[in-house]
C-alpha cells in the first residue's frame, strides 16, 4: 500500500516529488485496476498536471493522490452516483470536501466506485485480497483502491456502514469522523441526519494525517507514542451475528490492547440502544423518501429493485414515527455519554466477519448503523486476518467530538495488534 | 393577495379550477411584475400544463401556484443562485422541497429573485408597498411576489434573517420552521448549521396550510379558534436598534394580544444569548468558507465585493473558534428551553423597523440571527403599518419542534391585531 504519512515525509525531505507519487499510483492502477475495478474514471493526466503546480509548496497533502467516491460532485470529472439516471452527469460545482482536498494540496486522481446512491446495489469492484469476495460497500472503490496500492488516500461516505465495513473487508484504515466534521455539501444525499463523509488510508496514522490536512484540525497522532486508552468492549445486541473468526479477532485485539497497557472492561449497552438501532432504519427511510424524491418520482424504473422497494416502503413512514425515532436518538446519545464516562473508547466489530464470498451483496452494516446514528467517531483498525487470508477489522468508537482521542486509541490498538506474539 | 386557504377551499368545493388560479397569477404578473421584479423566470406555460393534470385530484395543494427562490435546484427551469457564475445553470435534479411541492399537488410557477447566494448583494426586486424601498432579502422575490398577489405560496430560505425580514417588509406571513423540518437538499448551501427552508403566504393560516401540505404534518391552524397563548415579550440586547415605529408596533401587538386574552410577560434573556448572537457570525463564516469554496477559489472575481470580503475574513476563523461557537449554541439552546418554561412563545420584532428606503441593501437581520441559530420556529405576523403605509412585522418565536404551537400563537396574534380598536 501507499502510506500517506511516509510519502508526505519523503516529499517534505525532498526525497520524492509529487510527480513520482502519481507515477506510483499509475503503476499500481496499470497492474491491478483491470482485475479490481476501483475506479469509475481515472484522471492521471489531470493529476500529473496538478502535481507540477508550484502552488503546492507548503501544503500538507502536497503531491498526495486522492480518490473520491463518485457520490461527490466534481466539475472536472463526471459524477454518476452509481446510477444510470446520472450517466455522464457533469455537476456545476465541486463538493466542499473536494475543494478542501485541493486547498490542502491533494491531487484528484479519479472517482471511485460507489454502490447505487451509496445504498446496496453493487458496482464492479472486487476485493483485492480475493476477487471472488465483495470489497464491501458503499464506498467500495475507495477501500479497494487504497488496499491495492492505487492511491494513498480516498474519500468515502457512511449512512449505514459504508466506510467502516469496506475498510474492514479490504484491510485498510477507515475513519468515520464525528457527524459533520467533514462537510456533506455537494455529496448526493441519502439521509441528512446520517450521511457522514469518511476517509480511507493504509493505516490509522495515515488516515488521521489525511483528515487533519483536509480539515485543518489537530487530529494527527503520529508525533509520539499513543497513550494507553481505557477500552470498553461492547458486544452489542447483534453480537450473535458475528462469525467465529470475528469473535476471535475481537478477543485477540482485546488481549493485545491489554498486553500493551490498556485498561479493558466489558460494557453492556442499555436497552435504549436496541431502540436506537431500529430508529436508524426509520430515520433513513423517512429521509431517503424525500432525498431521492426526484429520482423515485421521475425515474423509478431506472432504480435497482432493492432501492425501489426501500422507497416504496419508505412512503409509509409517518412524520410521527420519524419524530419518535429522532427522540430515541437524542436519548440514546445521552445514554452513550453515560456509558462512556469510565472508558475513553469502545471496541466492537467493524463487521460481522470477513468479506463474504460473492459480488451480489456488499455485506451487512449491522455493526455500523448504531454508531452512524450516534454521530460518534469510528475507526476501522486493520491488521488481523482470518484463516483464508481475508482481513478482519475491529472498530474503535470514540465520544462525539473527540475525534483525536478515537484516532489515538485506534493507533494504540493497531500497534498492539502488530506487536502481539503470534 | 391570493389567499392559499381560500383558493384551496374553492377548488375543493368545485367553485374554482387550478387553471383559473394560474390565470389569476398571470394577471397579477402581467400587471405588476415589470415594476416589482419578483421573478428570475416565470413558467406560466409549465404551470398551465401542470394545472390540467388529472393526477392533481385529492392532493392538498392542487392547483396552487408556488414560486421557488432561485437558490433551489430545478431541472425544468434555470437555477442561478443570484450569481453570474451560474448564468443559465441547469441542475440535474430538483431540490427535495420542489419534489415535495409536486407530490402535494402544487404547481411550479417560476423561480423568484434571491440575493447573491442568499447573502447580501441585492437582486432587482422592489417592495410592492413602495418601489423605492427594499423588499428585504435574501428571499426578496418570494416575499414581494406573494405581497403583489402574483402567487399564493412561495418558498424561501433563511440563514440570517432571509425569510422573516422580507416577509415583514412586504407585509405577508413568513414561516421559518424548526431547523430541518423542510429538507435543504438541492438548496445551495451557505451554512449547513443555519440554512433553513421557509414558506411565504398571505396570512398565518395560509402559511401553516402550505407547510402542512408540503410536509404531510399536522400544522394547520384554520380548523378552530386559536387558543390564547402565554407570550413572553423579548426585547433582546439589540432592542436599541429598533425604530420608534417598530417599538410602537410591538406595544400595539402586545396590547392586542392581551385584550384578546393572552397572558403576556416581559422576558429578559440571560447574557449567554449575546454570546450566541456573536456565535452566529462565527459559525456562518467558518461554514461559508467551506460551502462556497469552489466559487471563491475558482471564480473569486465574479463574486460581489461584500461576499468576497466575507470570504476573505472567513478564512481566518479557526476550528477552535468554530467549536467554541457550537458549544455556546448548545448552551444557549438549553437556556432558551429554560426561559420558555413559563411561556408558549416569544414576541419580538421581525426587523428593526419597516423596509428601509433604497435598493442597495436588503436591511438588517439583527432580529433574526439568534433565532436561526436556535433552530426554533419563527413566524412573521403581518397586519401593522407605519405612518408611511409600509408594513411593520412582529415575530412569534416558538419552542424547537413545536411548530404548530408557534403557528397557532401567530394566528392568534394576527387575528387580535386585525380586531383591535383603531
Amino acid at each position: 500500500m501507499l502510506k500517506a504519512l511516509d510519502l508526505a515525509r519523503q516529499i517534505e525531505a525532498g526525497e520524492l516529488t509529487p510527480a513520482t507519487v502519481i507515477e506510483r499510483c499509475a503503476e499500481a492502477i496499470s497492474a491491478r485496476e483491470a482485475a479490481i475495478g476501483a475506479f469509475v474514471i481515472v484522471d492521471l493526466d489531470g493529476a500529473r498536471k496538478a502535481a507540477s503546480d508550484p502552488g503546492l509548496a507548503g501544503r500538507p497533502l502536497r503531491g498526495l493522490a486522492v480518490g473520491v467516491k463518485d457520490i461527490f460532485d466534481t466539475v472536472d470529472l463526471p459524477t454518476e452516483y452509481g446510477s444510470p439516471i446520472y450517466a455522464g452527469n457533469r455537476p456545476a460545482s465541486d463538493a466542499a470536501v473536494v475543494s478542501q482536498i485541493r486547498r490542502a494540496g491533494g491531487l484528484m486522481l479519479g472517482k471511485t466506485v460507489t454502490t447505487e446512491f451509496a445504498y446496496q446495489h453493487p458496482g464492479k469492484t472486487r476485493n483485492p485480497h480475493n476477487p471472488d469476495h465483495t470489497p464491501g460497500g458503499s464506498s467500495s472503490g475507495s477501500a479497494a483502491g487504497v488496499a491495492a496500492g492505487m492511491m494513498p488516500i480516498a474519500i468515502g461516505s457512511q449512512t449505514g456502514g459504508s466506510v467502516i465495513r469496506p475498510a474492514a473487508y479490504c484491510g485498510v484504515a477507515g475513519f468515520k469522523p464525528s457527524y459533520k466534521l467533514l462537510p456533506t455539501i455537494g455529496m448526493k444525499c441519502f439521509s441528512w441526519h446520517l450521511d457522514t463523509v469518511g476517509v480511507f488510508a493504509a493505516g490509522v496514522a495515515d488516515v488521521a494525517f489525511a483528515t487533519a490536512a483536509i480539515t485543518g484540525r489537530d487530529l494527527r497522532v503520529d508525533r509520539g507514542a499513543p497513550a494507553a486508552p481505557r477500552i470498553g468492549l461492547a458486544r452489542t445486541h447483534v453480537w450473535t451475528e458475528t462469525s467465529a473468526a470475528m469473535r476471535d479477532a475481537v478477543e485477540t485485539a482485546a488481549r493485545a490492547a491489554t498486553a500493551g497497557g490498556a485498561k479493558l472492561e466489558d460494557v453492556v449497552l442499555p436497552p435504549i440502544f436496541e431502540d436506537a438501532y431500529r430508529a436508524h432504519a426509520t430515520i433513513q427511510e423517512y429521509e431517503v423518501y424525500r432525498a431521492l424524491a426526484f429520482e423515485y418520482d421521475r425515474f423509478g424504473a431506472k432504480l435497482s429493485k432493492p432501492l425501489r422497494e426501500l422507497l416504496d416502503a419508505a412512503a409509509a413512514v409517518t412524520p410521527e414515527a420519524y419524530d419518535a425515532a429522532r427522540r430515541i436518538t437524542r436519548r440514546a446519545r445521552q445514554a452513550l455519554a453515560d456509558v462512556m464516562t469510565d472508558v475513553d473508547v469502545l471496541l466492537t466489530p467493524s463487521a460481522p466477519g470477513a468479506a463474504p464470498a460473492g459480488l451480489g451483496s456488499t455485506g451487512s452494516p449491522t455493526f455500523n448503523r448504531l454508531w452512524t446514528l450516534m454521530g460518534t467517531p469510528c475507526v476501522n483498525v486493520p491488521g488481523l486476518i482470518d484463516a483464508g487470508g481475508l482481513p478482519l477489522g475491529v472498530q474503535i468508537v470514540g465520544r462525539f467530538g473527540r475525534d483525536r482521542n478515537a484516532l489515538e486509541a485506534a493507533l494504540f490498538l493497531e500497534e498492539a495488534i502488530a506487536r502481539r506474539p503470534s
